[in-house]
This record gives C-alpha cells, structure tokens and sequence, in this order.
C-alpha cells in the first residue's frame, strides 16, 4: 500500500462514533474530541492495536503516533519490559485490601530519582497529584490561595479550569490568582499584594498550554521565582504531569535548575497503566501525614510494577536525553521540508514535547487541514496540542514522516490554492 | 497449621512498613491506615498474592478476606473471566491516542442495565464520577449548590471531605448543605430556604458512613425525597460508587424502588481495575457534552475490558442475589456465635456490604480488639467501616469464618476479662 496517497478511510471509526453517541455524551468525551479534529472525515476515531511507535485503527488504516497517547506512551506502546512486569505483578495481586510491597519499591526509586525529594505517595489522575500536592501546600503553610500562570493546565478539577467552562464559575477560582508566564514583576506584585495569604506558586516548568506556542523559561526566571517565594514564604509545586521524565530522569525541575517544595507526576511514570505521584522533601511530610487522600484504586499494585519497570527502563535507556535527539531531527526536519515549500513552520516548547504550528494567512485552518492530510497517510498529529515523542520512535519513522509530511503539505497547498 | 491458634506474625510486613515510613507519607496512606488498624500488632500490612475469597500476606499466612479491597473485588481475586478478557484487550491496544472499541461496548451494556439510563461515560476514581456529575447537574440547572447528608462520603474532593480535615475549610464548603439522613421535613425546609439556588441532591441509595452503624431508607423515603425534588426542579444524584451492583444489576436505586438523574459508579464495576462511571437520562446529555473531564488514562482499554467482563459475569450469576444471600448467611452465623457468648453483634446496612459494632461497655474497644484477634486466626474485618462479600466467597469459606470468629471472640472475652 503506497503510504503517501490520501486513501484512508473511516467507514468503521464512523459506524462506531454513531453508534458511541447514542450512548455516550459527545461520542468520544476528553482529550480527543472529534468535533475538534478539523477537517472532519481526515482523522480515525477508534484504535484496534498499537505496538511501539504506531498504531493501527479500526479500518486497518497505520499510523505513526506522535501523540503518544497525550504522553503516557514514553517507551511506545505494548513495550515487553513493562508488560512483563505487569503480568508478573498480576498473577500476584493487583487490587487489593492490602497495599503490595512494589508500592515501597517504587516510593524509594522516585526518591532516588529525585534528588530533592525525601517522600513519594500515588494516586491515579494528575489532578489527583495536583489537588493532593494544594492540599498539602495548605495544611503547612495554614493559607489558602494559590498562585497559577494564566493558561496554565493543571486538570479538569472546578478550581483549575477556565472560567468559561460549563459549570465552572468564579466561586471555583475564589483562591486562585492567575498571572502572566515568565513575569517577576507580576509575581512580586501578587506576592505583595497578598501576603500572608498565599500557600503556593503553582506551575508547569515551562509553559505548556493548548493552541498556543509553548514558552520555555528565561534563563533568570526561575532562580527569580524562588527567590520571591523564599522572601514571602511561599511554596512552590511544580506540575511534571506532562513534561515529567522527558526532560530529565531528576524531574523537569532539575533540567531547569530549580527545587520546587513539591513535584506531580503522571503521563509518563508507568507507560501507559494509571497512577500518578507526588514527591516532596522531608519538611512537609507532617503535613502530607495528615492530608486525606485515598481513592478505589490506589493500591492497585499492576500500575505500580508498570511504573517501577518504566522508570527503571527511563533510565536504562537513557530516554530524555534520546527522546530529545529524537524530537530535534524530527521538527527540524519538519522545519526544513515546510521551508523548502515557502512556509515557516514554527516549533516551540521541548523537543521531546513540540508544538507546532505553521504561518499562514489563513490562520490556523491551514495548519489543521495539513495535520489532517497527515493523519490521512499515517502520520498522527494533532494541530491544537503539543505532540510527544516516545523512546520507540526510530530513524526509519522519521524518515516515513519527512516522506509523508512533504506529500501532505502539497495537498494542502493546493487545496489553499497557494503556487 | 492450626488456623485457630492466634499464631501469625508479620515481620516482614513490619519491615516493609518501616522502609515506607522513610519514603511514602504515614507509611500507608489512604484507606488502609495502620495507625487505625487497632490494637497494634494485629493486622498484617503488605500483601503477597490474592486468590477468591482469600489473600496471603508477606509473611505467608492466609485471609479469608471480608474487606474485597475496600469493594471492588466482587468476583474474587484474580478471577479468570475478567483476567483473560483484560489480557486479550491488552495484547491489542490499552491507553492510546484513541478510544477503542470496548468503550462503546460498555456504554451500551451499562445503558441495557440501568433501566432509565441513556448515557454512560467513564472515568478512574469515585471521585471523578461525583465530580463530574456535580458539574453536570450545575451545568443544566445553572444552580452551584448542593444537599449532602450529613456524614455521607463521596470521595476525598475538598467539597466532601470533613472541614476538619486537614487543609479542608469552610470556604470548601460554601455550596453544600447537610442534612440528616431519612430526614424529609429537613430536606423540605433546605429546599424552601434556597428555592432556585440548588442543582442537586446528591446522597447513597442507603446511608454508610464510617465508623457508625449504616441505616436504610425508611420505607417512603425515596419516594418522598424526588417528589420534593420534582417540585423544586432539582436534580437527584445517586452515588452509587460502593454499594452498585451489590444490591442489583439495574444498579441500588431500582433496589429500592426510585430513579435518580445521575448515578455514579466505580468500585465493583469492573472487578479491580481502575474505572468510574456517570449514568444519566437523555435530558442531561447536552449538559454532560458540554461539561470538559478527563484524565491521562480514561481511554485505557484494558480497565473497560475489565468493565464489560465483570458486568456480564455478575448478571450471569446474578451476583447481586447471591452476594445478598452469602451475606445474610454470614451475619446471622456471627451474631448466633455472639450471642452465644453473651454478646449482641450489631449488624446494620445491606448483607453483601454489612456493618458490624459489638455492643459492649468498653465501648468499641472490645470490637476493635475481636476484628484484630479475628485478623490474627485468618479472618479479616476491619472494625470501622463496612465489610464486602464476593460471589467468590463459599460455604466452606463461611465455615471457617464461623470457628475463628469463635476462637476470636472467646480470646477477646478472656482480654477483657468477662466471666
């Protein structure tokens, strides 16, 4: 089957949607809504099977995954290592009145990891992490409000989402203040404004949000944050949900050279199976102590095994700094081939974590239909949402993306009518 | 070896327990506290394998166990049915970019369930179900506040936890409103007080607090309370996340006898693996589609395929019916030892989710001490909070249930030096 031809079809993923929204709001609810993957008709909606760096969908259709399944697939998908630990850690126990000792296991590794973290505990959504980490923040400092970055994401709990969202009003937003990214000034003046009040600065650890361009820190902010917290006695939370372990195996904090008070970990810590995790030094073990935090599925010791053995792996195979290299030949390829047919496709972010977008007079409908064609020969990006590289993507996939990266962007040149 | 004889030791349990003091916040966090575990020295703290109705801990010895992970495991440990299902949907695709399948799958076998149900949809924690159903219910009455009863538990969210709580305050508690338990003049006046100020009420089809004796519904209770609602246009949430499937298929509320506007599922839905689910009439679709929830792992296939096994394996044993009978006979077996011994064993609540309190005057001292002698024969109850029965739980099982908690309560007797 020639890759490059536009000819994939949905006939099932379609069959399936309209079966799914008889039953189930929005049909696909979540990350993935189809309603926003613009065109319509040029993405699949449902997966038959994946293995390392692609997938499959229902109508037999392969695709290289860029998304990784919104980052948890680090090391690829279906990888043996993880899945034979898993298998071995079910025949034992999974879900259990007790807690199995992997829990004890994977504690000690994170706090290894680490360097600054002295306690580890879990949970299973990164805003279990998030929520777990304020509460914390508050039950030591004694203050309730918070400090976040505007745009910031740090899950779908009433307080973190936009105004704007169904349900959401400003009573929800009553303890958090929102200031600009990468602004010491704005900081200072909240700090100011506010003192005695604030628990804690919450933050990814660069900024990562949704159809926008990412902005990295500059190369003064975060030795200016902690300063400003320190002055104010503020804590800091970093939120590595996303960029956790694509960075470095210290945490993101580490690459950027800072300590946070506390760290939220998620997507990437067990490829794929569900737990999150928060880390902190030792001073606010007391006050984690004394939080209540618990869930069904929390000592699920599957997800545990996963994440030890994924971590472990992380590291064997040195992947931040390999996902990195990864990522840089492939958006500069990207780059280049865009380049050559007139367009600036601008990347920003991390490499292991680009976003992407391309200039273009007609705004973003043209980078949307060029992610389209691209799902439509087998190469999966989204247009609104940072894409993620994964230790399975090789040199043979960069290649086929370049390949069909070029074909799609013709197609969508001429469907702009641009010579 | 001698079951009855109060020989078990947990040292490697101790020495697990003390590596996790190091490095996980309170050792254990969450539902399985040890420090709540009393008296000391009575209960094991890590499991090594679990099988049916049973767990083996660290150390080696062997639990018929009562607890079923706090609820989920409602077939048995490591049941076959659900185990090859998973392994089947895992050697396809588990989290990835897209859905699979089996989430329509599950949304249409949960709809043909629940009779007045026309929706499901799906995430990890219990949490996020009431979570999600809150923010539904606000979303289509355009009202914030809430009526909670008074002790009732619908996950670790601030909005419901204790205020006591650590870094839990009232400002968290600004839009609920508790009330008692079976108390209809009470839900009347909450409703006239705040006439178009509340979305929901949001209760358990039967009241289980911890620490306390469960009661049920009084018998014009649900009837009473949604005629209420009816007239003041608000919604009814049933939180359904402990008790779903151990009383019904059709979920708790057709048990007795009313029908909500959500309901929220969690623990037995899937045998173990980490699943939610909301429920909902068509008129709250448009609401449900609107309101934004997700989470890094709620595409996860494996935990639906779980899901879909388990639904169709309950309802093939009809596993509501069973698990009520199994529990009845088990109560009543340990209230005649009781009394037999000259104790009442208070038993309150639904027989496949029962709550047990011995009436005694050193108050529930000498209830904590029988669970713990009863834990050191193989026999494990925790003594604050209610107790499940699976569909993996045998006559044999209830036997041997019987001659420990005999043992148990006679050594019990000698500690508190009853003649």
């Amino acid at each position: 089957m020639n890759k490059l031809s536009p000819s994939f079809t949905y006939r099932r993923s379609e069959a399936l949607f309209k079966r799914a929204k008889n039953v189930i709001p929005n049909g696909i609810p979540g990350h993935f809504n189809p309603a926003s993957q613009l065109p319509m008709g040029t993405y699949p909606f449902y997966v038959d099977r994946a293995k390392g760096s692609r997938f499959w969908d229902v109508d037999g259709n392969e695709y290289i995954d860029y998304m990784c399944a919104y980052g948890p697939m680090i090391l690829g998908y279906n990888n043996e290592v993880v899945e034979q630990a898993v298998r071995e850690q079910l025949t034992k126990a999974d879900t259990c009145t007790l807690a199995s000792p992997v829990m004890v296991d994977l504690a000690e590794l994170l706090v290894d990891f680490v360097p600054w973290a002295d306690w580890a505990t879990f949970a299973k959504n990164g805003a279990d992490a998030t929520n777990m980490a304020v509460l914390i923040a508050r039950t030591h400092t004694g203050r309730r409000k918070l400090i976040a970055i505007e745009g910031g994401y740090h899950g779908t709990s009433p307080w973190m989402q936009a105004k704007t969202r169904a349900g959401i009003d400003k009573g929800d937003h009553h303890d958090v203040i929102r200031i600009p990214w990468n602004n010491l000034p704005a900081l200072q003046a909240t700090l100011l404004a506010h003192e005695g009040e604030i628990a804690a600065f919450i933050s990814s650890p660069y900024h990562h949000p949704v159809y926008e361009d990412n902005v990295l820190p500059d190369p003064s902010y975060w030795e200016g944050v902690h300063r400003l917290l320190r002055e104010h006695n503020v804590l800091s939370i970093c939120d590595d949900v996303r960029a956790g372990f694509r960075l470095s195996m210290e945490g993101s904090p580490a690459y950027f050279g800072y300590t946070p008070d506390l760290s939220c970990y998620c997507k990437a810590i067990a490829n794929g199976y569900p737990i999150a995790a928060v880390v902190g030094h030792s001073e606010l073990n007391d006050a984690a102590t004394s939080v209540f935090q618990t869930g069904s599925f929390w000592f699920s010791a599957g997800p545990m095994a996963a994440a030890l053995a994924c971590l472990k792996e992380l590291r064997r195979l040195e992947a931040p700094t390999r996902i990195l290299e990864t990522g840089a030949a492939l958006w500069s390829g990207l780059q280049s081939i865009s380049a050559d047919a007139g367009f600036e496709l601008v990347v920003s972010g991390i490499p292991s974590m680009a976003y992407l977008r391309t200039e273009h007079d007609a705004g973003p409908r043209f980078h949307q239909s060029l992610c389209g064609e691209c799902a439509r020969r087998g190469l999966f990006l989204t247009s609104h949402h940072n894409l993620f590289v994964s230790a399975a993507h090789t040199e043979g996939d960069l290649a086929q993306s370049f390949e069909i990266f070029e074909d799609a962007l013709k197609a969508t040149k001429a469907q702009f009518k641009v010579e």
